[in-house]
């Protein structure tokens, strides 16, 4: 549903053109923080541009809001046309995805205030929902429902500046071999792998009425995360053994000799958005979403259960972060067992 | 026009209860530049969120847009709390005397990039414009058009990167009183005077059909201000002394020992805004804006004359910097003839 053009100086969008009757319109603001500096010590500027776009179209994805258009926030000291460009380039190709339009983007150049290689960046984006289709996000999962747990691609928002200090402490560099990698691939380009566009995908699923409530895991850990969509009168109880546990994260784990705890308010551990399900659509719902991507039943709404000051008990977290080859993975039949 | 509400962590606007049928969006995303490193010197945060809206909400006037709703990214090393309310409130209330919703802020702290009390802040205008209502803003004016001029409330834009300049070579500070004021402020304050908010004055005019083209002069000085909305068969013919110079600029003309043309390049000489009007309706025009802004008729569109590469060309730009007080000024009917 994205239909404009650039006309002269502002950004121009025909809502009528793109279907709307009586839409609501949803917008968001976002940066990618200590993620920025990662890139620009990898100088690697092609990922971040996904990143920008995926925060801030997977928010709004939460009210199920289909992303209109984008407009982003460039600054630096001085100039590098190489590396706009690059970053140009990986907005374009992620808008294009998220099914939105790009409609321009502002670059101002402060000297002095940024050091050589430095820039900050931040994106706008506007979605919209019919009045009677929008999705609240809270207070809708009751006991008995059902958790589907989609797979991130990596790591998310702030817990790059936990990364960041865990990385300051190892022997690695972000050009060393990514640990535990069989393929070629460096530190740095693992821990720069921009997160996932749900909205093309999802979309259609939030739309359905079938899902009570959608939590993207990005600027705050799993526990967090899943803890902003619960009512207060219930608890959510998740089996980290039901889903495939990243390589990197087990590694962090090792590395930055963290808790349990501490990787599920951190990280995002593997899962990148929750959905909220009634159980006996849980299968429906789960085949319509694993059409585009994976996903598994991760666990279940409960009565409370507040251990640790936290509505959100991860349950087998220490042996996922141990056991993370892909053979140790259950199937859903079996976790689903598990909880009962 | 605006309605909306926080509801979770995305913004939302309720696009019919505020009027519209068949709304083409606009929308903008601006930073301060330079200008921020001075209220950073100063010290002085209160002013810069008028500056951040004006500039967002003024640039979509020249489509005939009114601003819906505004969001901000706000950078920092390390968060002040102090800091980011002044800012706040400084946009809380322009949004609100410019009409529209402030509806979210993002806050990211990245460590080790900005350095103590540097921080960076842009902000995301989102406006409509019913789709028969849209102010082209180019290509439509003709010869014999006049233009508008409204009083600009001081410096914008760019130019602070020459104020700064010359404040280096200068023996003033941004602590010195200012240079020519009666009153008791300072330099710094002259310079942070923030840009004035001409959307809800200026939209009903705008509106109005009575109006050809608009532009707001802010990132550039007065010469590619307007050369932005002129066509190209025709230039434009400026007379200096047919508005009010504020006295910042005579000084900063004498200090910075800058030509006629550097001044009109670079600042915006004390024209903030430029109504393109057909000559029969000026007078009418000019006494609607003159309802709620300074304004005078400062020049008319003329034959080709492309001076030194530009396309507008003002007069009595060097007796208007050296002759600055208000006795000089002629009255709009004495410039007309002059013109003639």
């Amino acid at each position: 549903g994205s239909h404009s053009e650039a006309r002269g100086f502002a950004g121009f969008f025909d809502l009528k053109a793109s279907g709307y009757d009586d839409p609501i319109l949803v917008s968001q603001t976002k940066g990618l923080g200590s993620k920025l500096q990662i890139a620009q010590a990898c100088k690697r500027h092609d990922t971040i541009g996904q990143d920008l776009v995926a925060l801030c179209v997977n928010d709004i994805l939460a009210q199920g809001a289909e992303p209109l258009f984008f407009l982003t926030y460039f600054s630096c000291g001085k100039l590098d046309v190489k590396v706009t460009e690059a970053i140009k380039e990986g907005i374009t190709e992620a808008c294009r995805n998220a099914g939105c339009a790009f409609l321009g983007r502002e670059i101002a150049e402060v000297t002095s205030m940024y050091s050589s290689g430095e820039y900050d960046l931040a994106g706008f984006v506007v979605g919209a929902v019919e009045r009677g289709q929008m999705l609240l996000g809270l207070q809708r999962a009751d006991e008995e429902d059902v958790f589907i747990g989609l797979a991130s691609s990596g790591i998310h928002g702030q817990a790059f500046t936990t990364v960041r200090k865990i990385l300051l402490m190892s022997s690695l560099h972000y050009s060393s071999p990514a640990p535990g990698s069989c393929g070629d691939k460096t530190l740095g380009d693992v821990l720069l792998t921009p997160a996932k566009l749900y909205s093309p995908s999802l979309l259609p699923v939030l739309r359905s009425g079938h899902v009570k409530a959608f939590a993207f895991i990005a600027e705050e850990g799993l526990l967090e995360g899943i803890s902003r969509i619960l009512p207060e009168h219930v608890s959510a109880l998740l089996d980290a053994l039901s889903w495939k546990m990243p390589e990197i994260f087990c590694w962090l784990y090792r590395e930055g000799n963290l808790s349990e705890k501490e990787m599920a308010q951190t990280f995002n551990c593997g899962i990148g958005a929750v959905l909220v399900v009634q159980k006996e659509l849980a299968q429906h719902v789960l085949r319509d979403v694993q059409r585009h991507e994976e996903a598994w039943l991760i666990g279940k709404v409960v009565a409370p259960c507040h251990t640790g000051g936290s509505h959100v008990k991860v349950e087998n977290l220490l042996e996922a972060l141990q056991l993370s080859s892909p053979q140790h993975l259950l199937s859903n039949t079996a976790v689903e067992s598990q909880q009962q």
